[in-house]
């Protein structure tokens, strides 16, 4: 039976890569993804055919892996971040579903889950996914605005953590401030905003903000913004002769029990 | 400065220990965390001195792990799944914010993610989380339960995604049937549920179910429970010769690409 690995490779390190992600990839043959993704894997790429394809290019990109599968190549489809979480895994099963080629049914998929970006960014700053949370993507390419807009108003509601994927892009210019003022309905101004870009690569950088002063301009597709409940705290840490450290955290309720 | 690793080792095998958590582990010479997650990291616990300390006894043992290396013991605390989310990373910062000890300041800590539950539940199904979801504790042992059943309702009408985390204990056995009825109320009965226990571990289990046939007597404390979305789809696939296999997908909307 052929196999097709569905793969996360995680924020970028490859220290954060899990081994059974890193073992698929070295069985592999043939590996299908968008390029910076390929990049990401270094030396990983070497000796392998590598199918790059662009953005926007997602359901060849899907089609192209199981064929390549379904022809007896060991392939894997990668995408950084959890492949499962705001990417290519849901659009193979998809296309299993509803445009589906007989060979592609002798294909064997391996899903293997990565870091995904939210969980990266909530590390570099402490704790901030530490009690009830979601994840909403602010693209409206597939998925209609009112539904986008139903959801922030539900996740305001219910005072969940939120992290927004693809917040920002050269297309999507005001959704992100649209979400933001949904929030300031509902939320303090002082709540705790985290943007995190690029994590774990050279030009990662993490920003500490407010809902207040979140500005929709400073943030692009590769951050990822996630906006504290209404109890997310930030502390401030001084080591002895050492420059300040603020953490970011929401409390789970122990400090019922710390009186 | 001394060093305090606050690490998530991922569902139980190794193979999905990130790299970086696991050389974490081997820099350290003091290991805290309840008995099962070191059982789990086998012989990476190997010359390492063991804090174990009981469920219920989180306080204490975030305060151990800050308490060793403020003496300077590099030290790991240590969650399975992702330890940000719904785990111990979030009490050291509570720890340091209302009840700090002057000699914590001076500890270097590090937080690294690792796999959480609900992506390893849902990498064995498919792409369940394909599309926005959200997370929620159904333990009300720190928080009110008008809390958690206003985020359940709320995610409920935000037609998300929802992974239950803590989904029922030994004291605790009605909360996850409350939840099943208030998401009966908004989604349809043939809503795919999927129950995922002991990802990756010996005696891994996966169940594919719906929202109305969903037994809560069937789920424990190792359960991740994940309910679809109303567009959440099971699909089934039978290789030649072989036995069908179900997977389940939440669409991101490229069927309307697909025609």
């Amino acid at each position: 039976m052929s196999k097709l690995y569905v793969i996360g490779t995680g924020p970028g390190d490859l220290n954060w890569l899990t081994p059974a992600a890193k073992q698929a990839i070295e069985q592999s043959t043939d590996l299908v993804a968008y390029g910076l993704y390929l990049r990401l894997l270094g030396e990983l790429t070497e000796g392998k055919t590598c199918h790059e394809q662009d953005l926007g290019e997602e359901i060849s990109r899907a089609r192209n892996a199981l064929d390549l599968a379904a022809s007896g190549k060991t392939t894997s489809l990668i995408s950084s971040g959890d492949i499962g979480i705001f990417a290519m895994a849901t659009l193979v099963f998809e296309l299993l579903d509803t445009s589906p080629k007989a060979e592609w049914s002798n294909v064997d998929i391996e899903v293997l889950p990565g870091i995904s970006a939210m969980q990266a960014a909530a590390s570099r700053v402490g704790a901030p996914l530490g009690h009830d949370f979601c994840a909403i993507s602010l693209s409206d390419l597939l998925t209609p605005w009112e539904t986008i807009e139903k959801r922030i108003t539900c996740a305001a509601q219910g005072d969940f953590v939120i992290s927004f994927y693809n917040p920002v892009s050269k297309k999507r210019d005001w959704q992100l401030q649209k979400a933001k003022d949904i929030l300031l309905t509902c939320r303090p101004a002082s709540t705790p905003v985290i943007l995190g870009r690029n994590i774990t690569r050279e030009t990662e950088a993490i920003t500490i903000t407010t809902l207040e002063a979140l500005d929709p301009t400073q943030v692009d597709m590769l951050t990822l913004v996630m906006i504290g409940n209404s109890e997310s705290k930030v502390l401030t840490v001084t080591p002895e002769g050492k420059p300040s450290k603020k953490w970011v955290y929401t409390p789970r309720g122990y400090s019922k029990k710390l009186v």
